[in-house]
């Protein structure tokens, strides 16, 4: 696998819209490693995920543009010519999404939009991984959720993230877009978002954790899976070589899933200490919390033989460990 | 009923967006004659379904707002104190929303975001019924398709009118907007968009036939259902004024299918003469055509006791009966 896709990026030429985000800047690195010349577009809105450090070492092979997708102009020229394009840049807060809908609106379904469109009349070649959510489904009416699960959005983000979703869908099918979408559940690891719970509420934890503050588990009985970010990253590198996966559709699930109570008992342990207070949901996010879930990643890895290999308790380690160098950087 | 609805709208302020438009501008004579104060926003946009016609003799008994609604500010103003919105306007061409995805987008699905902002900002209590289309199905599972068939959407229209319908059910959830959502499939009648196929390719069948031009039959095999105008309109008034329907999703449906070439014999029929040619699909709409179409309205029926009464026969005798008259205004 490695040397396949070694050769599948070596030498081309890959643009990353979110590619200083959490997700974003560990693929960046990657694509690096194997060879690839890295275009990396991020706004770095501070309410976002994007951070110059979470490009590491990488940092100075990549080229880095200021770019935000809703600018039409910037985009079109940075599609340009690109083999590959790793759609992962968005507007990830639920509550966000509630307060100031229209600007998630723009992000997530009408950039989307502008982006595809720009594909179409200036590379109509490039290869495209879009990175949506598992926000889409709403509450399960099942578990585990697989991509046939119906699509009832419980806010304005998993609603724009479906327009976008579908976006990329279609234009795979009537234009010829080769795309890719990818429903991501949890994702965890070093480079998230820990300033706050605008990407994960896991992020906050580790802030409060790693300040010796107690962290706050809301409800605490919902079952959740999480996916470690080098897992999610071999999964797009996966999706935008191979070609069964044009025009397809796969959850993302991590290892088996537990309750947000068992993880945070997990934290306090792996960090030798450490304290949280259960709270009742608030009534605000009581509104659109979609209570157990995970997803079912059969599909995916049945068609690209992708599945999630490493443990919580391992990606917990290693996030923890990172931010405890990191901190700093990062609140 | 006719006393219930009376009662319900009587005194009312009604605001009605697409107001001068074919199945608008049915509706607000209906409400008109029903005691109710309407407002009719209407932008008119050539390409689209308004016509000052449209309001026939109640033309001068409501207030005509030339507004768009991808004016916020004019939009915001206009929901202001209005007891009832039926919101009807939108892009409806499904050619046009891929040559020209991110007007369709602003229309369907922005402008609709906006609107229901405005809604919850100036004006929570008011009661709205919002057009959707049985476009956001796509290609049918199975036949008739019920509300439960998975959504996936085959063209841009379909797409951003998804949108635009779950912010009405997101907003009726979590902040109370009371709306419901009406899937319509084909509906005929006068005031329909002659001009072109925009609205509906029965529009140019009946403008071609009654100036003894051929008209194109693409396929002909296709089953599809059509309502007449003055049902659709029963139905968004059943909508607005039933508790039951609050935060509902109802499909319409027309009476028993039947194929395109059998309606283009009977349009002939109708028409005392005229021919037509059957002609291959052309490719651009072959990617975004869905096939047999044909929707199950059980449940309306079942809550609101909606069904369709009029015939095709009957709906097509007094569509051409009305362009006889009134072709010159509507070419």
């Amino acid at each position: 696998m490695n040397a396949e896709k070694e050769s599948a990026f070596a030498g081309k030429r890959v643009l990353v819209t979110g590619g200083l985000g959490f997700i974003g800047g560990r693929l960046s690195q990657r694509l690096v490693s194997l060879g690839a010349n890295v275009v990396v577009a991020d706004a770095l809105i501070p309410e976002h995920g994007g951070h110059l450090r979470n490009l590491r070492r990488a940092a100075r092979r990549v080229q880095i543009e200021r770019a935000d997708v809703r600018d039409r102009a910037t985009m079109a020229e940075l599609v340009r010519g690109q083999d590959f394009l790793f759609n992962l840049a968005g507007q990830t807060s639920h509550m966000d999404s509630m307060t100031d809908p229209e600007t998630d609106l723009e992000i997530n379904a009408r950039s989307q939009l502008s982006i595809l469109e720009a594909c179409r009349r200036h590379n109509p070649q490039v290869r495209v991984v879009f990175a949506s959510t598992r926000q889409i489904y709403g509450r399960p009416d099942y578990l585990p959720v697989d991509e046939k699960h119906p699509l009832r959005p419980v806010d304005v983000n998993g609603i724009n993230k479906l327009a976008g979703e579908n976006y990329h869908l279609l234009y795979d099918d009537v234009h010829g877009i080769r795309s890719t979408v990818l429903r991501l559940t949890n994702t965890i690891g070093p480079g998230m978002r820990i300033k706050d719970a605008r990407q994960t509420f896991v992020g906050v934890w580790i802030r409060r954790v790693l300040e010796g503050e107690p962290f706050e588990v809301w409800g605490g009985a919902q079952l959740r899976d999480f996916t470690f970010v080098d897992d999610a990253v071999e999964a797009f590198l996966r999706a935008a070589t191979r070609r069964e996966a044009e025009g397809a559709v796969y959850n993302l699930g991590g290892p088996p899933p537990m309750t947000l109570l068992a993880l945070a008992e997990l934290l306090v342990e792996l960090n030798g200490g450490g304290s949280f207070v259960v709270k009742r949901f608030p009534a605000a996010r009581r509104k659109i919390d979609i209570g157990d879930f995970f997803a079912d990643a059969g599909l995916i890895e049945r068609e690209l033989g992708w599945r999630a290999r490493t443990s919580v308790r391992t990606a917990l380690a290693k996030t923890l460990a990172y931010y405890r160098k990191e901190l700093g950087h990062y609140v």
